[in-house]
């Protein structure tokens, strides 16, 4: 059936969770939230598209840092509550210039970083 | 330094978005929440707890369908308001007993099912 980004369980703040991961390698890149919207804009354009709560507004990944994310397959979870979007994703994902915002690991009970700032 | 779960961001129900990996190969299981008594649980047994929103209760993944989560490795993301874990899956992640829960996918403007329940 056709697709309606109606159709998916949003909070109540209109808001559901979208995890990016690097189509080609499985990374998991950054998690995000998306409205409606943006939901509607991802598919529509081909670029990821978050909704900042920060900012109170359309966050397209990387238009201003150039770190895009190309679209490759957007999917949804059993509760329709929670969104996977394969990516292909240029240059870091992170605001920290890392390649994942995933870069603290728990090992032996203290945090430590497991990947550096790209160059 | 030490980890306390404390120096997490939690939203205003004191729940952290928590996303399962199986950690041989990369494929995203899963999206449950923690609370701080979770993050703890988890990270002191190895068995990955989410809490139950609709309960309000400990989930101990696979408790009683014997699917469990062994934990492999707790990251953080940088801005400490979403977890990655990497699990060792027994069985199917899914209630639905798919291996994911994000089993449907959005191909040529339609919901195509990507993933067969196990048998």
């Amino acid at each position: 059936m056709a697709f309606d980004p109606a159709t998916l369980r949003y909070d109540d703040r209109g808001l559901i969770p979208a995890i990016a991961q690097d189509h080609a390698t499985g990374e998991v890149l950054m998690m995000a939230w998306m409205n409606a919207g943006a939901v509607a804009q991802t598919l529509a354009t081909g670029r990821v598209t978050y909704w900042s709560r920060s900012r109170r507004a359309y966050w397209v990944k990387g238009e201003s840092s150039g770190h895009v994310q190309r679209l490759v397959e957007m999917r949804v979870d059993c509760d329709r509550d929670c969104l996977l979007v394969l990516v292909e994703q240029t240059g870091p994902a992170c605001h920290t210039n890392r390649r994942s915002c995933f870069y603290s690991a728990l090992r032996d009970g203290a945090e430590v970083e497991i990947l550096q700032p790209e160059a």
